[in-house]
């Protein structure tokens, strides 16, 4: 036997050696790759999954025959804890059975695409201006870039006709123009490359990428919290606060350009790129952060029926709002489609490829307000539903963010419970996939009635306080004495509330467009949270239909890959608006029928 | 007889009644028409004559036959001072027989244009949103433009957009939207009519326009000092102040938006007209005041050899650059030439229609720099001379810019000296056109040799602190005790320099072109002082060649005008580019035999 094998974990992209007799759950854990499993290793759980693509490895144990399904052992799918190679490996990880944080640095992964920027760069030569040529300065490039490219008819940005003179003179008479159509909106040193920001602008989170133009592909990125938060958790809030005086309105949006100037100068710091290199700007987000954005008032947006002032696409100076970027660099917005389907909507839609998809699928984001949209071969239709911030951690007890300490998977097996934290730090609370784990494993442990309602008298269900609550004990962070996470009945209804929500708008569509759910070929959930949940558990709570879990694919942040899409090419700015302009709008609380089907969705599946 | 007639003068625009037996000037004076006149009505100075365009008068009389040219009598010339109406009359005033004041006044009258602008208004009616109609307010209104007038593919300000929702609600459905072409620059209520406005900024004075852009008309105009003086009166001065500091140089551009807003602000309220419906303005001005209004770097605008930054035509944002009109609406500036030939010149040359012209003909605009441009059957060669401010009273001792008490108008005939002030008050200095008559009349009387030198004992010359100079005894100003005026060698030192300038831009144009003055058509004169100055004086010093007075026009502000007809009409605009692309730019100081030219130059007539 070969004492030193090699092994590939994709999408991730960690390889290095590894050795039979070690599982590639050990050669993971080595490798710094982040598998879930909640027994140790011990074959029970059967969380941590791969896909072996190339390579052999020890015969299929009579564990994973039980716990895998047949369809999934057909795909090359075994348990990493069972596995052991007998070659080099190639191993697929699916994002399920990585955890949250690793999970997050994947969601940046590349898509490939043909770049095909809006933003070109020409590098021309010119002459210093003298008695023998007394052109002026713009005179002389535009004759330039006629002479050596054939473009004719140039317009220049005022701010970048101001840095003329300082690039032709002191000797640089080599420059780069960049010119977006016919526009000079940049001009730089030889030698540069064009670089662009994706953006996509959540109402909680801001995820910033650092996009090379040349060759499409993102050289670095980051996320943050929207700063906005301190002057409301919800939209509806920082509405009232921009509304309540224009000084207010400008601190909401100063706040984000500050937040945003600093990830981008960090990504240009730690990439060895200039900020007055970014050519291009692309911001994805709903149709509220847009508007608060730009500045447009947003009275008729927080109202009902929820008028957007614009949903068209739109490009706007950068200088002009405050990013720093090349001087004459715009912001492009894709369209919006509703007061509450924004850009992020038409950007997941776009990442996924929803155009070219046959059959019925159903793409959706979860989030405060989840966007679902149903494809019909090419038919769009998408809604808004109001599923609330239970699954952020807000309205329930102990909900958090996904941090460290944070439960992202809970079992109950014969009433004892295992769980996992993010970062294996001693539990603090439940993320947005641990309390969906709670509510199913619960069910599925016959604690909790189809109602909802938590069974009194069962062993996983205590009262306390004239309320019902389920209750792990956890070792506190100086890990000595034990304490208490709780999971009661009112978080429940939350829970119930939010997945009955999505239930409903994904029932919506159905009806809508005459489909059964056994009809729908594909659902596709976005986002970081959709990425993060237990299919299985989705589809056990209700907040799925019931359908094989192969049709289920969890693609991460695809608002934040769309964006980068629309910056890197062209055509894909055009597939974005071709698409917002084919979605029909759905306004769900109009819809026939939808107080039935929100209560009906309110039963666990 | 008639016992009341009626009189009509033209281009002032004042008529009213008249009478048999009382001469043309004083129906004149009555009306408000201020002809000059040296000799108080006596027959005398030739001053007053005015051409009778319709109607039957006093026959000719022994004096206008001796005192008016066989040509001009042809052309129904007349002194005013000797001729009665005998039926209602139609008498067209030439430029020079109006006092400076009246000129002025004159200098911003119509010029008929075929009104096209590039903005036009295209009024709406729309519905207010409901669940029924959920489009985005932008869309309503493209929606609304498409089914009315076809219109498709537009985009907007996203600053007029900031201001759509207010316009559609509340009731007030009827709007007017602006285009500029495809681009929505405003938005206003119904009945709204377009106006622009257009500048002639001038390193001394700005001249604004109010212009109602539907019929191509002015409906009122202002002129100020420019306020930037106080910080250099020399272009070259204002470019060291804005060079020391980027503060400075904001500053300097600050002052002038600071006074054209209050122009435009006087303008406005004078007309009963909202600053917001100013869709559009039109800058002319020399390159200098062209950069230092942008932004631009001035560095090699102010050493040889001069070069622009940019002499294209060019759109920019009026709110970016703090002018209070329209959201949305851009400056245009006109084409430049080169460092020292700005967009001014290439107004000017518009207004006068040099691309009509046949021949050869000369149009020069007289400044502290003097702009003469030579067509030779539309091949266009122009050059800048330095010129210097002695005609603007600068350098001159009793200099003083066209003000109340400026001497306007001087005779000397038998070594007695009569003048004319402005607004006629007591005599303070001289404004160019006195400055001018002064050294002409001396040369004439025999008191200055043709090289410039004043004879000493002439009788006109007097020596005073080792210096020669000539005097006025005049009336100080509370009427009492006598004071002088004097006009000394070296001022006249400096006016040979000045005219020196002008006529060796002449000549090199001419050689240029390898043309003789007996070959010029026309010699157009445009500019506050050259509509001022007497021709024949004009002649006398040698500052224009000696060719037949009716072959010259003084055409005002011509600047002005251009500046209108770039406002009004886009064909005039296209024809501006296309002006600026034919000239030929000879720089003087370089064409050979500059300097022999020069001092042949200095010489009287």
């Amino acid at each position: 036997l070969n004492a030193s094998l090699k092994i590939d974990f994709e999408p991730v992209g960690l390889r290095g050696p590894c050795q039979p007799g070690i599982s590639v759950l050990e050669c993971a854990r080595h490798l710094g790759v982040d598998l879930v499993n909640l027994c140790g290793g011990a074959g029970k759980c059967g969380r941590c999954s791969v896909q072996i693509i190339a390579g052999d490895t020890t015969p299929l144990t009579k564990t994973e025959k039980n716990i895998l399904s047949e369809d999934h052992i057909r795909r090359g799918y075994r348990l990493a804890c069972e596995t052991m190679p007998l070659s080099d490996l190639k191993v697929a990880v699916p994002p399920d059975s990585l955890t949250a944080p690793q999970r997050a640095q994947v969601e940046s992964m590349e898509s490939p695409v043909v770049p095909e920027p809006l933003i070109r760069l020409y590098p021309v030569e010119l002459f210093q201006p003298g008695f023998v040529d007394l052109s002026s300065d713009f005179r002389r490039l535009s004759n330039g870039l006629t002479e050596k490219y054939g473009i004719h008819k140039l317009s220049i940005d005022v701010d970048v006709l101001s840095e003329l003179p300082a690039r032709l003179r002191d000797g640089k008479r080599n420059i780069c123009v960049g010119l977006r159509q016919q526009e000079i909106i940049a001009l730089t040193g030889p030698d540069t490359k064009p670089m662009g920001i994706a953006v996509d602008l959540g109402t909680t989170k801001i995820a910033v990428y650092l996009v090379d133009l040349e060759i499409g592909r993102v050289l670095a990125s980051k996320g943050m919290m929207n700063p906005q938060i301190k002057y409301g958790e919800d939209i509806i809030s920082r509405f009232m606060y921009a509304q309540a005086s224009p000084e207010q309105a400008v601190r909401l949006w100063k706040i984000v350009i500050d937040t945003l100037n600093q990830m981008i100068s960090g990504l240009c710091t730690d990439s060895g790129v200039l900020t007055e290199n970014i050519f291009e700007v692309v911001i994805v987000c709903n149709t509220a952060m847009h508007h608060l954005f730009l500045g447009l008032p947003t009275e008729s947006l927080s109202r009902a029926p929820y008028i957007p002032v614009i949903d068209s696409d739109l490009d706007v100076k950068a200088g002009k709002f405050g990013l720093k970027t090349a001087k004459g660099a715009y912001i492009h917005f894709l369209p919006n489609i509703a007061g509450y389907v924004g850009s992020d909507h038409v950007a997941m839609l776009l990442a996924v490829g929803i155009l070219q998809k046959k059959g019925v699928v159903l793409a959706l984001d979860i989030g405060t307000n989840t966007e679902i949209c149903l494809s019909d071969n090419g038919r769009l239709s998408s809604l808004s539903c109001a599923s609330g911030p239970a699954f952020e951690g807000a309205h329930v007890k102990f909900g958090m963010r996904a941090a460290n300490g944070a439960i992202e998977r809970l079992r109950i097996e014969d009433n004892m419970t295992t769980y996992q934290t993010i970062g294996g730090r001693p539990a603090r609370g439940f993320c947005g996939s641990g309390i969906l784990d709670v509510v199913a494993e619960l069910y599925k442990a016959g604690a909790v009635e189809k109602s909802g309602r938590m069974i009194d008298g069962h062993p996983l269900i205590r009262h306390m306080d004239g309320h019902k609550e389920f209750v792990i004990a956890v070792k506190n962070s100086d890990q000595t004495k034990s304490s208490e996470i709780t999971f009661s009945q009112k978080d429940l209804r939350e829970i119930q509330l939010a997945k009955g929500a999505i239930r409903t708008g994904i029932e919506t569509l159905l009806k809508a467009n005459n489909r059964a759910k056994e009809e729908i070929g594909q659902i596709i959930i976005a986002g970081a949270f959709g990425s993060y949940i237990d299919l299985e558990n989705a589809k056990k709570v209700g907040m799925l239909p019931n359908i094989s879990e192969d049709r289920i694919i969890q693609v991460g942040n695809a608002a934040g890959l769309g964006s980068r899409l629309a910056l890197a090419s062209r055509t894909k700015r055009e597939e974005a608006v071709q698409i917002a302009s084919q979605v029909e709008y759905i306004e769900l609380a109009a819809f026939p029928g939808f107080s039935t089907m929100f209560t009906e969705a309110m039963y666990m599946g």
